[in-house]
């Protein structure tokens, strides 16, 4: 079963003559102004996917909640300021996270703090900024946000992380709701840190995160209902939920994914219903989606820069990136599925491997994909690389990081300019 | 059992009265005024190591033989100027690592350059830097490299990437001279290629590269048996063969690493002697060490951030890096054996996970590591942290780059200074 081309890509995508378009930018106009490889950002697919979330949890909740963007899963204030103008808050987790959403236009009341080893610059940063909320790991972190907050004379919103004894189905290196995890703290520990917070933080509520590519609801509700449960023991004070973040998108045509809208209906009731169960008021209920509303609207674009055969007969189609701008195959396994930008109309010549530049046998981005005839010059299309591409970036081999550009309308702006050699050796004596 | 404390550690390394010292600099001195984390190279171990390449290499092949750092490892300039000092080359792959080797004081005769996705900005700094010695790695690269040739009037000097079909008992990701390899050309590809290269190159021999974490000369002398069959009957022009890298290193006490003077006599008697069997005249012979000289001079330095127990009783020490700056235990399950730097003779508490602080599950440093009473504010050192450290490091979590400073007879010098929060943002729009 194959989905159909286009599935994966942002939903401005077409191919039309065969020729992919993105926001109505031809992808080889793209590649002739502004170079590979290139990350290209949908603007409509952005704002599409910020507003389901924001729509369907305000009307699920009476308004009373809050999607803020895990930012880590892409820092680009180009792209960030597209998901804030459809009222999504940010959450942020080191001082450069901060200052990128600050550039980005979000305010202190729009940010959820996070961390598991906080440093003072880190804490300093997002109480300079005025943070609605953060959330402390433990003893140690809230001791750390305390005496921040005391030496600015204020009080603090925290929110205490905790980590219920639920596990979720997803990647081992990416789940994170497990008794042995490195973040939070253990139920017991989290009723002991919150009866004896320090002076210069006020509780507000309780976060649990379970774990990454969480497919529907389920995990979710069952969670909200052992919250409410801890809450009613240990913190009645609460009045702001924090359920974490992880739901699930397609790299490939196995995988499925939640609809965004139904989803948050889900969570929203679910949480509502278990609150009142235990006889107490529905709190403010704060979403953190980050993978799930950027995934789908990247798309990167390479260049071919060489095609041969080995002795064993696989055929590689060696392009100019490669796992320092796409780190998910190296890291995850992840699986992905390039198009030749030009041809998407032409019938297979053949399955062939994708390689990219680096000195590095791992250096591979797909395997087994049927492709036209590929040759030297020809542009390959990776779609489904908005999260955690130009994140998680390197510049291995010294290669340039690549440009980011916005598309929309029928045209291309640069949010995120080439980086150049220079740049690579700035820090260097 | 356990290697002994410092065996891991730069040569100069000491432990007196507990407090780790490098290159004659306390560790703590170190973090107070450079911060954390931060890399430390240890100048005299990075020379010792040079040496021993080019010392050992130039006795057994009568001179007639280059050393070449294969600088993806640990493109820093600051770093490359050590190991130039003692005769070492370098290799590079890309117009950035190019600008990185001139900014060392390497010149093009010192200069080999790799690549198997080679871009026209890539070849026309090699050229312009008169690199000595190309390596051609398929049709589509040697067409590419002779036209940038004839367009500057003249003939560059090539080496054929060859794919023998030699395994050799490595790590699958780094594992690069099988029949499958994205690298480099199959024998008869090879011969053909060989057999026609276009005007604006010069065959000058072959290149090979069996894969990392070698552990004896072995394999790199069958593979010059091999190598010397091909030569006889594909290119007898041959007067330089360039049989890579990939020399081991121990990361922890149950690895093996050869004695690197063993194994260079060891590769340059086996080589010669192939090449004299085939009565062919011996080839000039070319060397291509990354890790082998560059991690064990590197120490990595952390700030534990916190501290605390989760349910199923793993206690976890919080460092203020992880991933972003060793992406090894995430990208091949590197193992590593941190240490608390100020009370290296303290019996340990117990034993300790060090995680990073990035949002992340994966994000770990180490597991089950014996800590003494480790708390919030002290100091902790990763040796072997000198090769694909620095080289692959990222943002994530728009956490800065960490300074690296070369230490020497109890003096410090940064040679990359702090990333900071502006840098982190300069590209965005």
């Amino acid at each position: 079963m194959s989905l159909p081309p286009l599935a994966l890509f942002p939903a401005t995508a077409s191919a039309i003559g065969g020729r992919l378009a993105l926001g109505g930018v031809d992808a080889e106009r793209l590649v002739e102004e502004h170079g590979t490889p290139l990350y290209v950002y949908d603007e409509s697919t952005l704002a599409e996917r910020a507003r389901a979330y924001v729509e369907g949890f305000r009307a699920a909740t009476g308004g009373r909640c809050r999607v803020v963007f895990a930012s880590k899963a892409c820092p680009v204030p180009g792209v960030m300021r597209v998901l804030r103008s459809q009222g999504v808050g940010v959450d942020v987790a080191s001082a450069g996270e901060v200052a990128a959403a600050l550039a980005a236009g979000f305010t202190g009341a729009e940010m959820v703090v996070h961390g598991n080893a906080k440093s003072p610059a880190d804490v300093a940063a997002a109480l300079a900024a005025d943070a609605a909320l953060v959330v402390v790991d433990g003893a140690d972190d809230v001791e750390l946000v305390a005496f921040h907050a005391r030496a600015l004379g204020r009080v603090q919103d925290v929110l205490v992380r905790v980590n219920p004894d639920v596990a979720v189905d997803t990647h081992e290196k990416i789940r994170t709701g497990h008794a042995s995890s490195k973040f939070g703290v253990a139920p017991d520990a989290a009723a002991d840190l919150i009866a004896r917070l320090p002076a210069g933080v006020r509780l507000r509520g309780v976060h649990v995160h379970l774990g990454s590519q969480v497919l529907d609801a389920v995990p979710l509700v069952q969670m909200a209902d052992w919250l409410a449960d801890f809450v009613a023991e240990a913190a009645p004070a609460t009045d702001v939920v924090d359920v974490g973040g992880g739901v699930g998108v397609r790299y490939t045509d196995g995988d499925e994914a939640p609809d965004i809208r139904r989803f948050v209906v889900d969570v929203a009731r679910g949480a509502a219903d278990a609150f009142r169960r235990h006889g107490l008021p529905v709190p403010e209920l704060v979403l953190e989606p980050g993978r799930s509303l950027v995934a789908q609207a990247g798309v990167t674009l390479y260049t071919v820069r060489a095609v041969k055969t080995t002795a064993d007969g696989t055929t590689y189609v060696a392009v100019d990136g490669g796992m320092a701008d796409n780190p998910r195959v190296s890291l995850y396994g992840g699986r992905y599925h390039p198009v030749l930008a030009t041809r998407m109309d032409a019938a297979p010549s053949g399955r062939y491997s994708v390689a990219g530049r680096h000195c590095e046998e791992g250096d591979q981005l797909a395997h087994d994909v049927p492709l036209p005839e590929p040759a030297v010059g020809d542009v390959i299309a990776v779609p489904m690389t908005g999260a955690y591409h130009q994140a998680m970036a390197t510049t291995y081999n010294l290669f340039a990081r690549p440009a980011a550009v916005l598309v929309r309308d029928g045209a291309a702006r640069v949010i995120t300019r080439r980086e150049t050699v220079a740049d690579l050796l700035a820090r260097e004596a």
